[in-house]
Parts: C-alpha cells; sequence; structure tokens
C-alpha cells in the first residue's frame, strides 16, 4: 500500500469487478456504506466520447462518523462522502482511498475534527488491506 | 455571498426544494450535471435515528474539467464530484459549493491543476450567484 498525495493505494490481484465487490464488502465490515456511485469511464464516454479504461468512484459514508463530523462544522457537507475509486491501470486493478485529512487542510487544526478525520482514514485503510 | 473554509455559501430567499432546483439548473448552464445526491438528513435519521434539518449534498461534474484534471493527475477522482450542499439553517435556504482550489492543497502547485480548479470554481460560483 502506498501513500499518495490524496490517500492510499494499492494494486489488487482481484480483476475490476471482483475488486469493487471485494472493498465494498470490507468496507461495510468497517461501517462504511456506498452512499453514491460514478462509473467516470462511462460518464467521459457518454459525455465527451472520450475512450479510457474502467474507473469508478465510490461514495463512502460511515453515518456515525459524518454525523460528528457535520456536527462540529456544518459547510463538512462539502467534503463527504469519503471517496474510495477502483480503476483499471496499465492492465491491473488499482484500489484507492480518500485521506480525510488531505482534504481537511487548514481545518485540521481543530482536534475534534482531526479525531474524527484520522478514525474515518484508519478505517478506510483497514478495508484497503483487507482485500486480495 | 460568503466565502469560507471550503468554498462559498449563500443564503437563498427561496424555499429549499426551490432552492435545490434553482441550483440545479444555474449549474447546468454552466455546464455542470449532477451524477449524485445524498439525502443527508433522510440517511441519518434512517441509520441512527437523528433528526437535523434538511441538508442533501449533489455531486456537480462538468466532464470536460473533469477530464482534464484526472488527466493530469489519475488518483484526482479521490476528489471529485464537486460538492453543492443545500441546507435549511435558522429557517432559511443556505446554498454552498467547494472551492475545488481547497481541496487540491500542495497539488495546486500544478499550474495545469490549479488553471482547471479556477475554472470549475468560477462556474461553480457563477452558479450560486445565479439562483435568488
Amino acid at each position: 500500500m502506498n501513500k499518495t498525495m490524496y490517500g492510499y493505494e494499492r494494486t489488487s490481484t482481484l480483476s475490476f469487478d471482483e475488486a469493487e465487490t471485494a472493498i465494498r464488502k470490507t468496507l461495510a465490515d468497517h461501517g462504511f456504506g456506498i452512499l453514491t456511485e460514478i462509473d467516470v469511464a462511462a460518464t467521459l464516454k457518454a459525455k465527451l466520447g472520450v475512450e479510457r479504461d474502467a474507473y469508478k468512484i465510490l461514495g463512502a459514508c460511515n453515518p456515525a462518523l459524518a454525523n460528528q463530523a457535520i456536527g462540529f462544522d456544518d459547510e463538512m457537507g462539502l467534503l463527504l462522502p469519503c471517496n474510495v475509486v477502483v480503476a483499471t491501470v496499465d492492465g491491473s486493478t488499482r484500489v484507492s482511498v480518500v485521506d480525510p485529512h488531505a482534504m481537511l487542510g487548514v481545518a485540521g487544526d481543530s482536534a475534534e475534527l482531526a479525531k474524527v478525520a484520522s478514525e474515518a482514514r484508519d478505517k478506510l485503510v483497514a478495508a484497503l488491506e483487507a482485500i486480495n
């Protein structure tokens, strides 16, 4: 698993579809439901005629943590849900999860928000580590 | 309109439902489709039994700008789409749009990405200004 600019990523041994199924299950195991789904490849094909490898954004939400975050800062909805990307890269399947800390920026100075962000990050990383 | 930590917000004279309809239309006028929608109030009620004022997150995507952003940095899907929040706050309707620059953080050092972020921000702000 690699730390990247905005999160964590790893190459999976699974196919794209298998990896999506697997990360949905391990996210659920860590309290995240998938509230949104964007098939980026299909959208860019439909809107722009662009062909690209499979790329999907899943919006993962842990209700208890989201409720805390919005409770601390009513504007926090601008940064939710936590994104998970499944993509085909050079023939392999890559799965990435966002690091909520990377999105918070200066708000990370709030100890309460930072605690919620750390808890979300730890659960997202655990879900990512749990797939094959 | 106020600049906030993560974006721009304004109080609308419209009802919640009218404001949602209005911002969807002005976003479309500026090239953004709404790809995702999270009814936060309904979700928190269903999952946690929490009662709160209306709060909805719309995921807005301008396909051309999204394609450029992902082209510059394949990880950018972790930060997409651009969120728009419609909320009832103290009996009034508040509409907020994210500032893509606020999410980019250090990646804002990339001149190409910064240009795409600025263009997205300008269009989002124009859509926000165009509602009542």
